[in-house]
C-alpha cells in the first residue's frame, strides 16, 4: 500500500515532509487538505490526524503526525534515504533532536506568531501588541541563536555538516514562510537580510534539494505574488522568482 | 567519566531526566543550577547550554540539552534500560516522538504560560489579559486531548501501553507543577480534578516511578507549602503530601 502524505503545500511542516519525499525518492501520494478551506477540520481528516493539523501521514496501519515525527520515521524507515539526512550514530541523531526539539519553542513560535500578527494587521484585525512584541523579540532571538549556535564554522549545513539532514529541510521551510510574508523592503532587511550566514545557509539547502525545492514551493511563491499584487508593490510574475532568490 | 545531568528540581524537564535516570540505574552526578538566582545566565553554564536552560547533560565530548533531546539519548545508549521506555521498534518509537512534539506546542505551552500568570498575579505584576485567557485555553484543550486521544482504553500509560515511556516522564512532570501551582480548590477543580483518566494515570506513574519519584519532587512539594504558608491555606508541612497525592 503507497504512503499517503496529507499536506497544504502552503503549510511549512508539510512542505518540509514533501521535499524530503520527493529529494529522496520516497513514493507516496500527496492527498491535499486545503487549510484555506478549513479541510483539517472535517470529521474525515480528524479519523486521520485528531489534532486537525497537517502534515500526517497514513503508513499501512499507522498513522502519523508532528512533521519532525514523520521526517525520522521516513528517514528510518524507508529504503535509499542517505545516511546524512538522520545518521545512524546516537550522538550525531542527538544532535538533530536537540535542534528540532529547540525549534518547537523557539523559531518555530517566533516566527509564526510574527506571520499572524502581519496577517492580522494585513487585514485590519485588531492586534494584541504585548503579544505582536513578544513574536517578534522570539523570532530575532531565535535568528541569532541560528546564526551564532547552530550554524558552526565547520560546514554549510546546520549543526556543520557538509550534507544537510532533516533539521536544515524543516527549518529552511520555516523561514521560507517568513520569506514571503516580509513584503516591506525594511522589515526584511532588519529581521532576514542582515544574517549573513542564514543567508548562504539557505542557498545552499536550495541547491542541494533543487528541483524539488522549487517545485513544492511554487505555491507559496504564487501567493506572495497575490499579496504583492494587493499592496503596493509592482513586481511581475516573472520578476518574483529571481527577487526572492537575489534575497536569499 | 560520568555522565553530569545540569538541573533544577524546580524545573519540570530538569525532573523529567533525574527521574529517568534515577528508575534505570544510570550513574550521573547531579550539578544544581540555581534558576532562581538565575546561574542558568551565567558564562560557565553558558559553555554547558547555549541556550542557558535547564536541564543540559555532559557524557565525555558531548553536551546535550532539550530534555526530550536527553530522555531519548539516555534510553538509547546507556545499558539496561528496559525497552518499554523507547522501544526500538520504529513504529512504537514514532507514536512516542509523535506524543513529545506535540507535547512542546500544546501542554507544556499551555501549562508554562499559565503559571507565568498565575505568578504574576501572585506577585501584583499586571498581567496581559489575552495571553492568558489564550493560555489557559490551551492549556485546557491539551488536557482534553490527553484524556481523549492519548490516554487509549488499552493500558494503563500514554499511548496505551502497560508500562510507562519517557513520554510519561515527561507530561507527568509537566503536570506536577501545574499540581503544586493550582493552590485554589476551584481552580484544581476546573483544570486537572474533573480529568479522571488523566488522574488515575497520574498515580499509575508516580507507582511505577516510586521511591525516585517523591524524591525528585520533594524540593516541589516543600515550595508548595510555602505558597500556602503565604495565602489562606493553613495546612501543615505533614498534611501537604497526603493532601496532594490524595487529589490525584
Amino acid at each position: 500500500m503507497t504512503l499517503k502524505v496529507y499536506a497544504d503545500r502552503v503549510s511549512q511542516p508539510s512542505r518540509a515532509v514533501l521535499l524530503f519525499c520527493k529529494v529522496n525518492g520516497v513514493e507516496f501520494e500527496e492527498v491535499r487538505v486545503d487549510i484555506s478551506k478549513n479541510q483539517q477540520l472535517s470529521p474525515a481528516y480528524e479519523e486521520i490526524n485528531p489534532m486537525k493539523q497537517v502534515p500526517a501521514i497514513v503508513d499501512g496501519s499507522l498513522n502519523l503526525f508532528e512533521s519532525h515525527t514523520i521526517l525520522i520515521y521516513l528517514a528510518s524507515s524507508f529504503p535509499g534515504v542517505a545516511e546524512h539526512w538522520y545518521p545512524a550514530d546516537p550522538r550525531r541523531r542527538a544532535r538533530i533532536h536537540s535542534l528540532l526539539d529547540w525549534h518547537h519553542s523557539n523559531l518555530r513560535l517566533g516566527s509564526s506568531g510574527y506571520i499572524l500578527n502581519k496577517e492580522a494587521t494585513r487585514l485590519g484585525i485588531p492586534l494584541d501588541p504585548q503579544a505582536a512584541a513578544k513574536s517578534e523579540k522570539l523570532l530575532l532571538s531565535s535568528l541569532f541563536k541560528i546564526e551564532t549556535v547552530w550554524l558552526e564554522d565547520t560546514g554549510r549545513f546546520l549543526l556543520g555538516g557538509n550534507q544537510p539532514s532533516i533539521a536544515d529541510l524543516s527549518l529552511v521551510c520555516e523561514i521560507m514562510q517568513l520569506e514571503v510574508r516580509l513584503l516591506d523592503e525594511q522589515d526584511h532587511n532588519r529581521i532576514l537580510s542582515r544574517h549573513r550566514k542564514i543567508q548562504q545557509w539557505i542557498e545552499d539547502t536550495i541547491k542541494a534539494t533543487q528541483p524539488h525545492f522549487d517545485e513544492v514551493h511554487k505555491t507559496l511563491f504564487k501567493l506572495k505574488k497575490q499579496w504583492q499584487t494587493l499592496g503596493t508593490n509592482t513586481e511581475t510574475e516573472s520578476d518574483l522568482k529571481p527577487t526572492l532568490v537575489s534575497r536569499l
